[in-house]
């Protein structure tokens, strides 16, 4: 059986898109619906207070699109939506599956690392929370995972000096006291880190593997669909065409439509439509 | 006649406490009422559409605390309120005067401007809306004025890294374009930008005058207590005691309040109360 209802996607702004371009590529035909809550970017320096209220705000306007799942393609909002497993965490009410890109990351990250020292850059809000700690300590306890907060990295990359020997000064700023405790495997724990991988990869060496959100949710959503229990839609099949793509925004401008092109990439993107929250 | 009434004053977060240093140092018996957005921050990457409904907003929390004046305390937001005798340009409707620190910059940086070749630096937001360069044009057609924007200044800020060597590479990326133009003046267009004062000032050296909002509105605020469109609160002048400062916000968090600290510097500040808006 097909299920053609679409799976949405949601993010504090447009670093969620990284995530958003990998299922695309993995899932092809899946119709699948994104709204990023530009108007109040970003999350990461908000407190969780205010980041479970917008969240809980986004992951209901997207029920209104009768989405088969929700993938909270943002880390920081994530940590609002933890599965009920984790301690301390909660669980947002939802009638179909709400995923976070915490535990996928936590997941993948020990499946890439032999030392088990694990390092996380992301939000403050991110660090903050605890919430790759909790989730890699839930899988393993073993394991040792050490974090720092990342700030500037956003602003950086909306700022197009994703390439910038400025921008390599500052990660190795943020990377040196993670590199000194001999981490073997570093979780991107905030979907516009991809677009600083090269950079990243540049300081940390090959003999760290680098984990991010969208190849962790990409690898969790395609067990749900092989075990059943997502559906895929596979209406275009014959067709070869592909899934819709629909992309929603609280707020629009020039300068996020070029932020949106550079995280995208090769993928062709349909114009952003309002959305109010 | 004195007006106890609290002079009020809004900002998207917490760079407006630069105006509200200045204004308390200059008028120390003043009531003072502080509201900051900080759960929508910033504004100045946002569009101006949303910018003037969320400044609606604000104003209007501020105006249930019987101001006897509003202060918008932020360029971006600023650029939402600018005085209708500006081309294309929109008033808030409000009982009391409404104050943007526009007008005020602009007005301050062609008293110093000698050549009349004027420098912005200011967020994205701020220099789309071409804000100063319609001020300074009202006032002087035949002055220029040179526009860069800065996003990575606020967050560097917001990092504690004012004195960064990191930062003052940044501020000579912003700068150098401005600086190829002979400006002799430089609006600094954002309240977050005085705390850089001394890396900037060292990029353009001491022959450029640097014009800062806390300055121009606390100079405007001066002549109109003087002329008598402002009544003063002379309440306190007997018993030598201060003022009330108040503080608002629409989110907390550890991070705003050791930024906030920052800011204020040697002025001693209450708590936050929380604010909906």
């Amino acid at each position: 059986m097909s299920d053609t209802r679409p799976l949405g996607f949601f993010d504090s702004g447009l670093g969620g898109l990284t995530v958003l371009r990998a299922i695309r590529r993995k899932f092809p035909n899946e119709n699948l619906v994104y709204l990023g809550d530009t108007a109040r970017l970003p999350y990461g320096t908000k407190s969780s207070d205010t980041i479970r209220r917008y969240t809980d705000q986004s992951v209901r306007a997207l029920l209104n699109f009768d989405v088969k799942a929700i993938v909270v393609a943002c880390n920081s909002a994530s940590t609002a939506v933890l599965d009920s497993k984790l301690p301390g965490a909660n669980r947002i009410e939802s009638a179909v599956p709400v995923y976070n890109v915490i535990e996928p990351g936590a997941e993948v990250a020990l499946q890439a690392s032999a030392s088990k020292r694990i390092g996380v850059l992301a939000t403050r809000a991110t660090v903050s929370s605890g919430a790759y700690a909790k989730a890699i300590a839930t899988l393993n306890p073993d394991a040792t995972v050490f974090q720092h907060p990342a700030p500037l990295l956003v602003p950086l990359v909306e700022e197009g000096w994703e390439t910038d020997p400025l921008t390599n000064l500052v990660i190795y700023r943020y990377l040196a006291p993670l590199m000194a405790q001999s981490i073997d495997t570093l979780i991107l724990g905030c979907t516009h880190y991809p677009a600083l991988r090269e950079g990243i990869q540049k300081v940390t060496g090959n003999g760290i593997s680098l984990v991010d959100s969208a190849q962790a949710i990409a690898e969790i959503l395609e067990r749900d669909f092989h075990s059943g229990v997502l559906k895929r839609s596979d209406n275009h099949i014959d067709s070869g065409a592909k899934g819709r793509l629909s992309l929603y925004a609280t707020d629009a401008s020039p300068a996020m439509d070029a932020t949106a092109k550079r995280l995208m990439g090769d993928l062709e993107l349909p114009p952003f439509e309002p959305c109010d929250l």
